[in-house]
């Protein structure tokens, strides 16, 4: 597999679309594209050829578990931390470089693309030093994050129960304050944790929601500890009771072990206020979420660029116009171009909106944050839908040879599948979007959403590109139509919010997709651009019609059905 | 994994819907079940987990490379073949049971979704006999169809090479007429050959395409030939010089070797008239490819089964009606039950379809294999999209655990993964479709599908079932325009068509649907089917409109995009 990190693309959508202004983007945005072309793209398929093993030496010193990742990560982390890379949005006080979130989004889509399971370790370590910023006390911050910035150590997020994934009010992981050993004892088993034990660095900080002893049940009664593998004491180094009793066997992301986590009367200190642990998450979750949609995008274009390159290689059968053409690239039969199309006209307008999302990350306004808590759940169920849908298709453009593992088209496949499940299966995003963001302040944010829209709708007539700009005015009437059926009958019937609401997230997605079309038409008059736009907006679009034609069927059908 | 055998679907579908008239279906089906579900679907993990071994040993006696196939197969293998199951549709007098395609078809299903990595062992020496049965001279039918039959041989269909899948006129494997030898002396290099060694059997009869030196190129210098791996010799085993140089390591179907084989001065012995080889071919290509599409519904089912059970099991979060209800399994969330009835809906109309065109098979008026020849394109592109499609919706219904290895749910999208892109990737389907199957004898087929289509539709209403065949009638009539649309600018603009025929293909699916659920409905009075049926039309079946939109935009943009 090849993968060049789309730097141009990027840079005109920073600079000429967004606004967005800093003269860093450049040489950082490059100094990544480097980094992930030759260091970490060149391991993504052998670390899912060697993934993680899992090894309990009962003889001599070690009595836990330990988990070896693939050897070949080993250099690139190295490079990478030593790089910067892990705090590049990270505040310098804490050894970060103190550049905008935004950028950090940006380079981590070359990240991602370059080898999603590597990519993993930084993530969810920079999710850890979020939720550590937002909720952790002045000690914990001068505590930990630097020694997560610097990549000395890694995090974790500790969620997760068997029996409990979407559903955290059921969780059992228990804590039991312990003056004497300095803060709680929390017991309990975790599982799907990313990156729960590994070899790469000395130390792992666990963050694990657990309920304190006596407080009340469901979601209001959960904390959130800090809870290090090895807690630090005069610079002896004590083994907490952490430990690893298995990984996961799984689809894809190979190289990042998934684990099942035991702690046993491990010593942790509380992070924020006590029953508060789940807004401590939340934190951090929304920027998962928008990670996720990286990682969707990332996949998209990872198999893209490969697609394209085989298309162009790949010689079978003669021109359709030109019967006598001998035989030619498959790039010039046009259900090739089809399946190219439909993927490379998501792709860039992804981007923009995931770019666009982050930049509302920085703004505090609660007009950015309305218009980030509509967009997150959006992208993250509807980009990391594309992110498997495109792989699959552009694994198709190599016919029988994207079915054997050596090509890596099928890895993608594996590897994409992920995002649709965690941080929030799709579904649940779609049931925040319209069971949480739309009520929430009284449907403030859809109703400015829907006024500035239309704003940028009217403002964008009569610039030569009317035939963009319609087909998404027609698109935004109809999500609005849809928003108001919910309105009429969420309430009524709870069920056909439910049951409509996953075709409403991707209606949505793809109006901000259309959206993201015409600001990018507006922004360049580069030919390709415009006739990639006008694609998606014949091609791709109009699914809002039927969207909205099944929504408004209702839930009736679906209820009543012997399943 | 666990697994069920539909058998009262199957039998209600064949003797109420198709009026299917044999006693010896029920016993049939009951005995298919009882080995699928207790011989063959143990299998099926195991199976994927050990895959296939290559091993070449270069000390001692063997000079050629062995495949040794998982080892929990050869049982299942034994029953399988011991029950006469090979042979189920074959005639009498070559030791087959004689008895109609349609109950082979039928009982395939359940043996797919059983294992279809095992599946295909089966699958590719019946397509070998059938080859046989169409083109073979009565000494190679009575030399070589017994042995396939009774599995003491299995069989092959060798095509593709390294540079030809799809463009089969650039194939360069050579033979030489030797008549000291018998026939002619093969000499190539084959790729992708579905079981083209293994340790099951001690013989195989490989067919594979070869131009005669000195025929013309392209399609029309390719013949057939017969070339076993031993050839008897007054019952000396002579082996033949054929081998294979390696396996390929796939995302799926783990079980079944996929090889790259060398002929080398191979004696094979033509099969069917010199030059005539493509002919032989697609004969047993369009049992292959109903095959296919046989192998997409397989998996929808087992992934459909799967996730019924798992989200009647799984507990998780509040009824959205009664929020006092405490945690309820899942199945009673809306958006589970969206997508579990968009892969019902899919299913139960696909198997009619399907045993539909298999009694077509068995009728050689020009009316049945019209009809058959549009099915056939249709069914095995649109059954497989579906196949991978729906088996990532009922992985996502497991969550995370659906990303797990052991759960199972994971290997159903990479086994069904395959059947898009063998026999014909899904977008040469869409171009048999629109470029051969409409035009040919002048549009006699498709002209007589319309006819038939409306008088069935006509005659559908006023029995109660209106708002069901009312949408079927809009649809079809949206195929009739896109045909139109077709006729009219196909030919001026051969890229129009060849950008519309993904489109025209998945709306001719969506009609085809519609139908079988018309007939299911008009067949029974079962309120949950006409549930079901009510789902689909009103859920799944509007993507016409918008597949008609999308065709009418033509393939002008897709032309000039800068790919």
């Amino acid at each position: 597999m090849k993968y060049t990190a789309p730097v141009e693309s990027t840079t005109f959508l920073l600079r000429d679309v967004l606004k967005f202004d800093n003269e860093l983007t450049e040489p950082i945005l490059n100094e990544a594209a480097k980094l992930c072309e030759e260091v970490i793209a060149p391991v993504n398929q052998e670390g899912d050829e060697d993934g993680c093993q899992y090894w309990h030496n009962t003889v001599g010193d070690s009595s836990y578990p330990e988990i070896y990742i693939p050897v070949c990560f080993h250099d690139p982390w190295e490079k990478f931390r030593d790089g910067g890379w892990i705090g590049l949005s990270i505040p310098e006080r804490f050894g970060g470089q103190g550049l905008p979130f935004t950028l950090a989004v940006a380079a981590n889509e070359y990240v991602s693309s370059s080898c999603m399971a590597f990519s993993l370790y930084p993530g969810i370590t920079r999710a850890a030093i979020q939720t550590l910023l937002v909720s952790g006390s002045e000690y914990q911050k001068a505590e930990f994050i630097p020694k997560l910035v610097t990549g000395e150590w890694t995090g974790t997020m500790c969620l997760t129960e068997p029996h409990c994934g979407t559903d955290l009010g059921l969780l059992k992981t228990k804590a039991i304050q312990d003056d004497a050993a300095g803060g709680y004892r929390i017991t309990g088993q975790k599982i799907f944790i990313t990156g729960g034990e590994h070899d790469l660095t000395d130390n792992i900080l666990h963050l694990v929601l657990a309920r304190v002893e006596g407080d009340p049940e469901g979601v209001k009664g959960i904390s959130l500890f800090a809870v290090p593998k090895f807690w630090m004491n005069d610079d002896k180094k004590i083994r907490n009771n952490v430990s690893c009793g298995s990984i996961e066997d799984k689809m894809g992301i190979h190289g990042s072990p998934t684990c099942q986590m035991f702690f046993d009367n491990a010593i942790g200190i509380l992070v924020g206020e006590r029953c508060r642990g789940l807004n401590a998450m939340f934190v951090m979750m929304n920027e998962l979420r928008l990670g996720c949609a990286v990682q969707g995008l990332s996949q998209s274009e990872l198999a893209y660029q490969n697609a394209l390159e085989y298309a162009k290689e790949r010689k079978q059968g003669t021109s359709m116009v030109h019967r006598d053409s001998g035989t030619v690239p498959i790039i010039l039969h046009p259900d090739v171009r089809r399946m190219l199309l439909d993927v490379k006209c998501i792709n860039e307008a992804s981007r923009l909106l995931i770019l666009e999302a982050a930049m509302l990350v920085d703004d505090q306004s609660d007009e950015a944050q309305d218009r980030l808590g509509l967009m997150t759940p959006v992208l993250k169920g509807v980009i990391t839908d594309y992110g498997v849908e495109n792989a699959i298709k552009m694994q198709q453009v190599w016919g029988g040879h994207g079915y054997v593992r050596d090509n890596g088209m099928e890895q993608i496949v594996r590897d994409a599948r992920i995002a649709m499940v965690y941080e929030g299966a799709n579904g649940i995003q779609a049931l925040d979007l319209v069971g949480r963001k739309l009520p929430k302040n009284m449907g403030r944010a859809i109703t400015r959403f829907f006024k500035d829209s239309a704003t940028f709708l009217t403002s964008s007539y009569d610039k030569g590109i009317n035939h963009i700009v319609q087909p998404v005015t027609v698109g935004l009437n109809e999500l609005k139509q849809a928003t108001e059926w919910l309105a009429e009958n969420g309430l009524k019937n709870p069920n056909d919010a439910g049951g409509a609401s996953y075709d409403y997230m991707k209606m949505f997605g793809l109006v901000l997709l259309g959206m993201a079309h015409i600001k990018i038409c507006l922004a360049t008059d580069d030919k390709d651009r415009h006739n990639t736009a006008e694609y998606f907006m014949n091609r791709i679009l109009p699914e809002t019609s039927m969207l909205l034609k099944r929504m408004r069927f209702g839930s009736e059908t679906m209820m009543k059905a012997n399943l």
